[in-house]
């Protein structure tokens, strides 16, 4: 069993207005050292042993399900679950 | 000037229908091997240097705002950015 961990972020180029909101708010809880927030997703997936190559497959569902690359990059680590 | 990596997740007893539909959904595109599916938040905050504990900061921050300990959990990552 193996446990993905998968993080989608929005790409530099992209604006991120949940960002600036959050940002905001910390300035107005007098957190003024924050200079940027970015907001992206996290993922824990825990896939079952397969024989399929899993950097293919998970690079794959990213590709397809759970990132939007035009305006998302992602990245993953993978954690071999021992004993199950 | 610090980077700092925000995870945040909903807490194992919590119910997750978003995790569940993306995990539906790998299923139809034929990724049978997903077992499971938890989404979380991932925040990145860029932060100044301050005289402040930056330890305490974030768990504040965490605490008031970035999560909702009632049902989610948090953790973080400190990144000291040199030569800035």
């Amino acid at each position: 069993m193996y446990k993905v961990k998968v993080f989608v972020t929005l790409r530099e180029s992209v604006l991120d207005p949940q960002g600036t909101a959050v940002k905001n708010s910390l300035h107005s809880l007098s957190y003024q050292e924050v200079e940027e927030v970015r907001i992206g997703k996290y993922l824990e997936l825990t896939i079952a042993k397969t024989d399929r190559d899993l950097d293919v497959l998970v690079k794959e569902m990213c590709e397809r399900l759970l990132a939007n690359t035009v305006i998302e990059d992602f990245r993953y680590e993978v954690e071999e679950v021992v004993g199950s």
